[in-house]
């Protein structure tokens, strides 16, 4: 572990209840990029790490990480969407259909705008929510601010499997020490502009398991949001988000909260990790092509994608 | 033109209206890659092409080929898409929203599934309309069989340019000899995989003149689509359709007809050309890695897309 | 019974498969109100049906027969509405939100407009299918056809009462006989205009048995729809329609396809029939004034409504 | 007017600015019909009154009072309604369709909640928003507690005919003195249990000047407000709100905010006047039986109804 660069590792006892105040203001990337930013952390994603990221392609292999829309009712998804096809009496015969559906919750695959959180009615960058939040969208921070899309190396951080174990327990806390572990397994070093991608077997879990209440789940612990600000990451995904239910504290959420609204993190929720997981351990790789784009929903909280991996 | 495989050239005598169910029977490409396959000419984007596209990425430039979810309502857009903002009163502070869309018409990008589009009640792979058209959604051909999205080389064929105008007329043909001139100009060719950007300069048009009639407007002939076919460009794109209103004859729609229902070629309607375009120009490169990843919808006829073009 | 009209009787004979045919023929309005009728058996109501109605109401006593809008999935809500709150941040504070229910199916209260069904391609009053449905909506025969609304007497059959059961088992034919048995209960006589609920105890029997599965159901058979056209009955509604499976034969819907497609006959689909059933049972009442009125859906098949009945 | 009970007039200068909280606090119907009660003014609407209503029935006529469902943009439709028809495949062939609306705006006739508004963070019978509005729809004050509907007299108050113009002008206020000339001209005096349809002429000046700006409107003043709380008015209607712009000062809504937030009063907007004042005019009769029926949305802030006037 030579490589290293210490000076980047967080303080682990900054994770405290006491000091997580302190940790936000740590993490805070407000100004960093200019006082009109509004791309956050997707920043770090500079031209040569584009570059790089398109040199990971090397068998033409591409696996999608959406999940289908939802629109069967279930425990995570109490709202289903609606996917109605038309009527069409014009000629030639032609299909076509609609969808609505809701941008968050746990069943749809999305990508979260940077006004999706704030903090003390603040969110990334100093926006104070009374001046970015507007009944006709938001003003600044919304998901058309990431129209140019994500273009970066993903990584796969197998947690699970770093701990030998199909999956974790729905209570069980993600900490650094199991992020880098992972990396470890992984061989490679999360650096800036990654897209990581943590698994903790979720689905695997669910499908021997069957439906859980997901009102409790397996989630990061405050030093792995740490941990991320350290090494600069641009997305975090995976199959787990905060420990649910909330810890409690001044700062309960802390990927939404110390990553959206201090970090200016982007989150890509939701994503189908099992075909990943299982095309990295075929190959032996886990390090790809990551690309992610959003539709441009002027003012949008977020918008439903279909991330593609590409080896 | 030595480097032109002559064989591979539509007969353009074809192209009379008397012909144009010969040049169905010829353009099919039912059975070609098996009697179960729903991808059509996604197949001809084969691994090396993906490898090969994912080397254009030199400068890190990425440009987003999408339109604003079209929320207002106008000429193309008599029913404008809904985008909601949620109460939320839980806390910690989030936003939340819904969008509610029609997949297809002239005001949102989308990528077409192969099931949009049947000619004499048969599509892609003889898939027959009464088969597969189902109240619930496509049993075959949806948008989710094309889950695994679109990794391949865009080419921008400004026809517009070609011409030595910013613009075309709304009542003007694109023939296969238009798009052998964007060619020359572009300084390549069209070849197997291949995702083909046509521009004739309609958002530029509509900037100056305003909005126009969109009953009216320039696009393919049946030989440009034939060309299309002889070329096994995998995805079609561009500020340009068929040409509207409808051509008389046996295939009115050549693209949607000939292209969807007879080649099974994947249509990318409805791209925000104009920044493609000045970047292009300003780096006088016409080449580019696209990436297209249509949501999940299971049955869905399309999906809109945020397709990328990086550089 | 000598006050009956015995001309007025349908056939029972005639309800033998063999003869449904025959039986449509017989049944059809066609004609009857004009060649351009669109509101079918509601010509029954004439002025005096109605100041009569007005008469009914002695007590001012209301009962609402609506459902609530059904926004939780289940077995008979495979697509449940949405309703959402919206933010709104302007001052002074108000709510407000939005909804998004299919009109039809077996959740939601609603009336059935006469374009909702056709027979051989033909619905009431001649007209066909092929002229009058459109993907903009009905051409004609569309609920706002009937945006007057329904101002006439309601009486309660109630079917299961007069066999002294609290329901019917869900494979019940509803007859002509149940339905005059249910008319000597009430002592009262079906008379042109009215609106007949008929009520065979679906509601009670799911309260002490759980959900039951929606494709085996009670219902009325032909004869029992011939026996609606004898009395001249204006609008039709119940805790049961058809019998569910469909029965064999020409006919298999012959409340939709007689009723609906030949007689003109107004549906009033999914009532809430509970509070209505313990009002009459408490005030030995059978007959009210009852109302209901569509939303103007220009176009529509149909509309969910709040019928009211006051006594 | 001896017959006036003269305790029941508001104090004309209590209508001053500064007076409006004096005002308000007099208008409160907080309490009076029990801490539970969730109808407001429809507590007016005794048996006695329902049954008086109905005996206005005399002529057997019914009118609409609500405008189509407004699927077309326009000036006070930024977000048209949806109606889409559905691909049915099954047999027989019905046909099907959704809606997806607003509940309030400008577009749409409908009724409100008594939860639509608050002053102050306090509504209807001292509820405070802060622990009645919650994401999921109102927690108290929803439009479900008015399922029962209205049934009642309905009174029409022609301002624009009483001052002999065909309508008033965009800027004008609408005071107690013109209501009450309103009532002279009908011949009759509004009474506890009354609907009162306001009409100024919008509609007859919109046909004739074309599409208004809504932002400016003619509207009741806080004096016309609290005379409707004297004479017990029960629901207010009309295609007159408040003045807009609003008023400056403590109540700038008054109809909403002393209105539904004070006296609880219920607001039918938008209804459609025309057929309704050209049905008086002709009949020389002002009153008639009123039914409103709103669709029961649970938590809904509001519904989408088709008022009826039969006479």
């Amino acid at each position: 572990m030579t490589d290293r660069d210490a000076s980047a590792e967080p303080d682990r006892s900054a994770t405290d209840g006491a000091s997580a105040i302190e940790l936000a203001r740590r993490c805070d990337n407000s100004g960093r990029w200019g006082a009109d930013d509004q791309r956050g952390t997707l920043n770090h994603i500079t031209p040569d790490v584009v570059v790089a990221a398109a040199g990971l392609v090397r068998l033409g292999v591409t696996v999608s990480l959406a999940k289908p829309v939802a629109t069967r009712p279930g425990p995570t998804n109490p709202r289903p969407a609606w996917h109605v096809m038309h009527l069409e009496t014009e000629r030639p015969y032609a299909t076509a259909d609609s969808i609505h559906l809701q941008i968050h919750g746990l069943a749809n695959t999305h990508l979260d705008a940077l006004g999706h959180m704030f903090l003390d009615g603040v969110g990334y960058n100093g926006r104070r929510a009374a001046d970015v939040v507007d009944m006709a969208g938001l003003r600044a921070l919304d998901v058309a601010a990431l129209r140019a899309g994500i273009v970066t190396r993903g990584v796969l951080l197998d947690v699970a499997a770093a701990t030998g174990r199909p999956w974790l327990e729905p209570t069980a806390p993600v900490t650094q020490a199991d992020l880098e572990a992972a990396e470890d397994l992984a061989g490679t070093r999360v650096r800036a502009g990654d897209a990581v991608f943590v698994h903790v077997g979720l689905e695997a879990r669910e499908r021997v398991q069957g439906d859980e209440d997901p009102s409790v789940r397996a989630g990061l612990t405050l030093d792995a949001v740490a941990w991320l600000h350290a090494r600069s990451v641009a997305v975090y995904s995976g199959d787990c988000i905060e420990q649910f239910p909330d810890s409690p504290g001044a700062v309960p959420m802390p990927l939404h909260q110390l990553g959206i609204a201090r970090m200016g993190l982007v989150l890509l929720d939701c994503p189908s990790m099992t075909e990943l997981v299982a095309t990295c351990h075929r190959l032996q790789r886990w390090e790809f092509l990551l690309t992610v784009a959003p539709l441009v929903i002027e003012g949008g909280t977020g918008s439903p994608v279909n991330p593609l991996a590409v080896f």
